[in-house]
């Protein structure tokens, strides 16, 4: 049996007791270590504080251990229980409907344990979650590549008068270009990218494209560490966000579209 | 300080340990009964498997209680450790918002704990959750009254290739028309929307549009009981579902957009 557990998105206590009994039974606990990460996720203190309340010690996969050894993993979970950690819901991300799609070919039962994750828990801001469009991702640019794919979704999502969640880019251990032309992988430092970026990027997008899906007076909420106990919500306009420091990683994005009495009231607890 | 605690969707254990630690401090404890159902939310024996987990006995807080008393709960809430727990995800509703906002004007602390909610946990079926568009409410029809503002948004979403979760109306402690007009309340049984009603409605409303919106042939994943342990969840065209009987409720019901291979691979596991 494959159990592939959310952790949901603060500390070690943000596990379900269906989650925690699920580890507790596993011979073997792996942890996602590379879609998103968590002030236990990173650290050594922080991982030993879930191994520490798990009874267990935990491997952490990283992108190389999921997509290269994912089968090993598998293997063992036909004949024993894995435990397969994930921050926030399981299907947050891509991956992991991949890794269930593998374990199942391979016969593999899965058990899955939700759990909160950003998708939902940005729900925090008061602004209702059935009024968000499609989200988007903003990439890191760089000199050579500045996909702007997000800007063609935000400006319908603001058409139809809805929400736009915007996730930002994670870079964990990415090998440096330098390195790999030297055939030896060596890796970059981590990197989160900030409300700051985002709105920087989001604003220059506009500028060149000019179709007006949104300016820097546009009001926009900023999030960091979203669910854990030094969350930090903020909302304004993007010109007065991006002046705004939140403090350490993660920070998420969302771009206001046509708001309710009820949300609004809740924006203003908020307000800068 | 009020607490607002998600307790997920499955059962008593789905509380998070962050969530069960603030239950015991709570020197009263309440649980929202209106905007969603748990097994253990609506039978005696559910709700007893929950106040033995938590040995703290719970007032369940139907919409009357939660409209016309939550002033009485915010005053205790200034004084004491108050629990609210919610079905779900604390901000998958709109009454939490408000409660938020009528806590924090009385100078009342709050604390939210999230958990899964059903915005997320349909990411079980491999649809990408970021592949969403806005999130619509299929109301029960009656002979006068078949509001189909639900149209638009489904249209709107598939024109962007989007899938659409479709959240089923929940009739819980409806005073009945009649009993309204006596004088008296008494109040209708509960009722639950199905998959194959909210489908029959979806296909009356393309009937009468005629926008070609969506057709029988409509590829659809419905779900039952989401995040328990005997959830359904079942991918099939509308003509297909409809017949599909999906047994006790919550059901709700995805329109699926366009899809990516890894989406349809595993929209496969959970074909008809």
């Amino acid at each position: 049996m494959l159990y592939v557990i959310g952790l949901g998105l603060g500390d070690e206590k943000d596990i379900t007791l269906k989650g925690l009994e699920a580890v507790k039974k596993c011979s073997k606990v792996y942890m996602e270590a590379y879609t998103s990460l968590l002030s236990f996720g990173h650290s050594s203190n922080g991982l030993s504080a879930l191994e520490n309340l798990y009874g267990k010690s935990i491997t952490l996969a990283d992108r190389e251990t999921v997509e290269e050894k994912i089968d090993i993993i598998l293997l063992e979970a036909q004949s024993s229980d894995i435990g397969f950690l994930v921050v926030g819901d399981p299907f947050g991300a891509t991956t992991h409907s991949d890794l269930v799609v593998r374990a199942k070919k391979l016969g593999v039962d899965v058990k899955v344990v939700h759990n909160a994750s950003v998708m939902n828990a940005v729900g925090v801001c008061g602004l209702q979650l059935y009024r968000y469009g499609e989200t988007v991702s903003i990439p890191f640019f760089t000199e050579t590549w500045r996909p702007d794919s997000f800007y063609e979704k935000i400006r319908e999502n603001r058409k139809l008068g809805l929400h736009t969640l915007c996730l930002l880019d994670i870079r964990v251990k990415e090998p440096s270009l330098e390195s790999l032309a030297r055939g030896k992988k060596l890796y970059e430092p981590p990197r989160y990218m900030t409300t700051s970026t985002a709105i920087e990027q989001l604003l220059e997008v506009e500028e060149s494209r000019g179709e007006s899906a949104y300016n820097e007076d546009t009001t926009c909420v900023g999030f960091a560490r979203l669910g854990s106990e030094d969350q930090r919500v903020v909302a304004a306009s993007m010109k007065q966000l991006i002046t705004y420091d939140f403090g350490p990683p993660l920070h998420c994005l969302v771009i206001v579209g046509t708001t309710h009495p009820v949300e609004d009231e809740m924006l203003q607890l908020y307000a800068c």
